[in-house]
């Protein structure tokens, strides 16, 4: 068996590690005589996951008590209703505020706007998304029940280095492309929600960290498992979750504790994009597509300076086992996607393949 | 390794054949070097993933050329809130008749409530659910948006031996329980529903099998994700779905269709159920909860004439490698879940355990 340095944007690769644990145990899970996807999410073998789960996540993305973890159905898109759905009459005016920075926060102020007034407080959307856009608190309207952002845009490679203070009004981040890569202080976020499938797991579900005070806004209209207090109140166990992307959750959670934590793989992170950038910034070959001071360590983007050559580009590395390289069709060109299980040995693969073809054909 | 034979009522045991064709590739799907977990759910390899599981569909359910095939998240009880949130406004008075056959239809019967007006049209509340209600369709009004019924009844062991002719009302089902355990008509149904996590696959994912003309009555604060028309417009993947799962179907498809299909599996299972059925019968130290002629071939409930003998009964079969005979607390005593994936020697197994432990007891 083969495997390839995994570029894709998600589902994205997870560590080996991970992989093999997951298919040492596949039909026997722990001498029970079934998979963990064959017993009940009812069953003290998956209690006991779940309770890991929460417990390595308090621990590694250090979440204070007054937070709940939830597990919720329908990875980060689903949240883009359940946000507002939950959150939007915390003020009676039912109004939020929107940082359009990228296509994902588009399709959240697409959604929102069926629950509530809202703003579109900053947007880089004429410059397609290249930067993270100036917010000007000043213009947030105080009664505003919170205020969203994307905290790494995948398609664009874009990130917010910094998150704004927003005082009194709730801060959301979709940071599905992100979390768990870089420290945090979760005391500036109200709410905090990721898709699994690019840094945590499999696809399906959202991982929801959400302040115990956000819990009890939900519209009389929100669907019984859209609403947060069901899955504070039931452990996320109201009906049969996801066990399998809860299980793996787990397991990747205990790679990330093996390999030093959120502390240790936030410098091999930085380590990891370096190495791509300054491959693009001492060449005049490649063309980073983001504004450099908001660039992301998650999602690098880049193009060809001359772009008939990028099918070429993309043919022969996914020949040297770099694959799904190609870029979002928003962008074009090429983006590596290079989360948490990404190792430091793919980026530099994929650099020497990028100095070896410029040497080709520039 | 040694497995169980498991008799839970889900998530439930698959076909080990289906087990190891899993495990076989999970680290590298088809020499693509990477997981199908971990690829994209837009690869060219997902693609025919889950093209193949609409043809197997189709073809092993005798799906007519007018239904669509949906792969909802969230499960069969996130179908709670999303069949109301989607039908009930075919008729603009927001009326939906339900049958309440067990604690599942009562759930979504609470669940409805928040979107029109509900009628119960039969309920065996009264007798613990031990039977399917009479229901007099004369006494359903016709301007009911749609029909609803459970076709099996997990927790119970009942099921409908014969689904009512509803004439221009759309009959909903939740078939989570049994779907593909017993040839149907499909033109009797408006839309069918089924969790995976019974008889399909591992949980956190809903099949959704809906008319064409159903499709188009979402209210305005549907959530998108749980809008049918975006589904049906866009093959399930308006987001990233739950891709582990729809490959898991597939390959239990791809098992069903090997092993004679439905038509073969429902004689089988009408064989399993007889081996257990006769046991209770034709013993007066086990008494059937659920009345005969609406017994499940699916969910096979009894109790021990001496309950104190339970607990004794359950931990003996348990070492004898019985797993997960426990019955729901709403009925208490054994529930014995008996799917398409269980084998008659799972079965046989199980009544030889009962003449014995009769035996040592009576």
């Amino acid at each position: 068996m083969t495997r390839v340095y995994n570029f894709g944007a998600g589902p994205a690769m997870l560590p080996i590690e991970v992989m093999e644990k997951a298919r040492s145990e596949f039909l026997d899970y722990q001498g029970v005589g079934a998979s963990i996807i064959e017993i009940s999410h009812r069953s003290e073998e998956f209690d006991a996951v779940i309770n890991e789960t929460d417990r390595l996540l308090f621990e590694l993305a250090n979440i204070p008590d007054n937070y709940k973890i939830l597990y919720v159905h329908g990875g980060a898109q689903m949240q883009f209703s359940a946000v507002p759905m939950n959150l939007i009459a915390r003020n009676p005016e039912k109004k939020a505020a929107y940082v359009e920075s990228g296509n994902f926060a588009k399709l959240a102020i697409k959604e929102a706007i069926r629950y509530g007034k809202i703003s579109v407080v900053a947007s880089s959307e004429t410059s397609n998304y290249d930067r993270i856009p100036e917010l000007e608190m000043a213009e947030v309207d105080q009664k505003s029940s919170y205020l969203y952002i994307t905290s790494n845009n995948t398609i664009y490679g874009t990130r917010w280095q910094q998150f704004p203070s927003t005082d009194n009004i709730p801060l959301v981040a979709d940071m599905t492309s992100e979390f768990l890569s870089r420290e945090l202080d979760i005391n500036q976020f109200g709410i905090i929600f990721a898709g699994l499938q690019k840094n945590l797991g499999p696809a399906g579900l959202a991982l929801v960290i959400i302040r115990e005070d956000l819990l009890d806004y939900a519209l009389p209209e929100t669907p019984n498992l859209l609403t947060y207090r069901t899955y504070a109140e039931k452990h996320s166990l109201s009906n049969t979750n996801n066990t399998f992307a809860i299980y793996m959750m787990k397991l990747v959670l205990e790679w990330l504790k093996d390999h030093g934590g959120v502390t240790a793989l936030e410098l091999q992170n930085e380590t990891k994009a370096a190495l791509i950038y300054d491959a693009i910034d001492t060449s005049s070959f490649y063309l980073g597509t983001a504004e450099v001071i908001y660039r992301s360590t998650m999602n690098v983007t880049f193009n060809l300076a001359e772009n008939g050559l990028l099918d070429k580009f993309l043919s022969q590395a996914h020949a040297q086992g770099l694959y799904a390289l190609k870029g979002h069709r928003n962008v074009g060109g090429v983006r590596a996607s290079i989360y948490n299980a990404m190792p430091t040995a793919g980026c530099q693969a994929l650099v020497n393949f990028m100095k070896e073809f410029e040497k080709n054909h520039a």
